[in-house]
């Protein structure tokens, strides 16, 4: 058993990233990045992909197991430099309009005896050499979507206790859960219906125009978040440069937006571990002053908390803000995925690092210097981490003034 | 059961190919090409690696079962422009002086519904587009290793009456017979007697110096092929450029050299279907005047057959002649495996295309100017086709008249 599941759910799920994800359009080209074990849904991908037009498909395979033996290895001087035909791979592709599908399905401990250094060399090159081609994901002049199926090792970790082919059939069923598909429905008009419901959300917070948000919960969070003039919450979907509505993850269930950069204060306590780089960070606390790190601990991962911190000058600056009510059906499965594309969506989360600039009125035109002075933070890296608790409480300050709750025992109140 | 196998034979398997094959230096780096299903011998082939000194390893990962759904979709156009990227994969990594391991193992039939041409675009573009990189390892100017191991769709085909779980296991048991490993056995100090037998055929060939070769026998062959002055026959192991003793081929059982480029003259009849391009040519015939294929036919394939002449110029005059006995072991199993590595060292076997600049004396140094005038063939292809039968009789006669019986009834008779 590795990984196998049912060829018509495999077809639904795979047509639904096609169509609804990246909302593929004829001859476009599109790009698959997927671990050697999930080849299955690459295939089920393209073949969606041709129907609906595809130019060509295009995979980039990655085994971590065989990384695992090149970082154990290969001397450090060879994760600094990022190697040139695989960045000509993406800009080639990204230039040529290609949209890009990410499958996200990780052994999370994988890199835990891995010496931090050689990880952040290859963050830091890759974020270097890369930078024009994440530039234009970010900015959405390219359409992407982010996925995920079971590997047996990632399984393993979820659920501990069970054997692996359960373990493996267990996380299809909360995979394909998140992602609301069920043998009868259809998953396209369900998503129309869920991503009508993020946008009228965000919609309701662009209309308050908030200055502030102000988190507290018993964890010991107690952070005041500005949001800068002209901030943007975005749910659900978005649309490209070329006017194209795609969903770049599967699963979402947030609304999110940018912080001012040099606007945020005070302490916030992550409330579930984080998946990071091949390792696992628990009980992350960070406190900021002027919107940058100041202080940060962790109870296991620390090295790795901070050598995240320290990859670039952004690093240590928030780059999002995003609210996940907390009874949100990924939140009441109860389950830590070690995964962010479904703890993310589980919780109220802030990202260190990059700032999407289509969060700004504007931002996809702005220079690297005008998204500066509009207080969006810009980093090789952009983190997510969760802070969503059963008893966090938002409050919002408007622009005019008048204070709103926005979220009141770790759901809306509006 | 995907192919799994002991670990420690594996890893023998790895190091044979490492110590022997590539015979990999320090600091020296390493590209593996291979199917994603042989992932776990590609992890041990790159630890063996390390373990020699490797600087890097780095993996071209291929899945045929995708490519089937891109050439049964994308346009032709995209199967005319090799991509630049892959290009400076295997340029940047020639040219800093990797070892280049690739793992033979083929569905034979995956694409036989594929339109001929899109499969000869791709060699077309291929072979231009890598004729630097094709140039550096047929002059070994790099090191290079082709081996294999069973996947499940070959070994279906190899023992179509065996469920699939004990076809792989009787495939990966004909695969270390081919090879000389066994669980007990040195297959270092064992490969090192068997390079050393080879090398002798090879010696007494040399001494002869032949000008031409006759083969007969009862399939119809009756074939004369001049030697141009000057060629070498090899076997067993070769030195690189830079002086490195390296096997090309695993399993390998032949000693081979290069024809006089317009000296072929007769009819010779292929002696087992032959495995090209992921389609299956059964009762090749060519004939052959002043060096030039001018009659072809096939049973099944002869479209195929037809493309691959057709391909460049070249692709009709041979480029290889060797010498493998019919009482070889791979031989002897008796087993049809659609697979070249295998079936050329079980057979006395010709090769359109290419020759091996290495098999004339001082070849290497040669412009492409002078290796034409040598009377060495070129061409994008080298196709190796089997010839070998139990009646096979090889009459040469040398370049001072003398006639020396080389093969009767499909053995060496020297």
């Amino acid at each position: 058993m590795r990984c196998e599941m049912r060829e018509d759910i495999l077809k639904k799920y795979a047509a639904l990233v096609v169509r609804v994800g990246i909302n593929l359009q004829p001859s476009q080209p599109l790009v698959i990045r997927a671990p050697i074990g999930c080849a299955a849904f690459v295939r089920a991908l393209s073949a969606e992909a041709f129907a609906a037009g595809a130019y060509d498909v295009a995979v980039h395979w990655s085994d971590e197991a065989f990384e695992r033996i090149r970082y154990q290895n290969a001397p450090m001087e060879r994760f600094e430099e990022f190697p040139a035909w695989r960045k000509l791979f993406y800009d080639d592709h990204a230039g040529r309009g290609a949209a890009f599908i990410s499958i996200a399905a990780s052994d999370p401990d994988i890199f835990s005896d891995i010496a931090p250094e050689k990880l952040t060399a290859v963050q830091l090159s890759a974020g270097k050499a890369l930078a024009d081609y994440r530039n234009r994901l970010m900015s959405n002049r390219n359409t992407w979507c982010v996925v995920s199926m079971p590997t047996p090792a990632w399984a393993r970790k979820v659920f501990p206790e069970a054997a692996e082919e359960t373990a493996v059939a267990r996380l299809w069923e909360e995979i394909l859960k998140a992602v609301r598909i069920t043998p009868e429905n259809d998953p396209v008009a369900v998503w129309k219906e869920h991503i009508d419901t993020l946008q009228k959300r965000a919609a309701f917070l662009n209309q308050c125009d908030f200055a502030e948000l102000h988190y507290t919960n018993g964890l010991g969070t107690d952070l005041r978040v500005e949001l800068p003039a002209g901030h943007l919450w975005m749910g659900g979907a978005e649309h490209s440069a070329d006017g194209v509505l795609f969903a770049a993850n599967m699963p979402t269930e947030e609304v999110y937006t940018l912080p001012q950069r040099g606007g945020v204060n005070g302490t916030v306590a992550a409330s579930k571990p984080l998946h990071f780089n091949g390792n696992v960070i628990y009980d992350i606390r960070l406190t900021f002053r002027d919107g940058k790190v100041v202080d940060h601990t962790a109870s296991r991962g620390a090295e790795h908390l901070k050598k995240l911190i320290e990859t670039d000058e952004g690093a240590s600056f928030l780059g999002e803000v995003a609210l996940v009510p907390y009874d949100s059906p990924i939140s009441r499965s109860n389950i830590l995925f070690y995964n962010t594309l479904f703890d993310e969506n589980a919780s109220c989360h802030l990202a260190l690092g990059k700032a999407y600039p289509t969060c700004i009125r504007g931002g996809e035109d702005m220079t690297e210097d005008e998204l500066r002075r509009a207080g969006v933070n810009d980093s090789i890296v952009h983190e997510d981490f969760m802070i969503g608790t059963e008893d966090l409480s938002v409050v919002g300050r408007t622009r005019d003034g008048r204070t709103i709750r926005v979220m009141e025992q770790g759901n809306f109140a509006f």
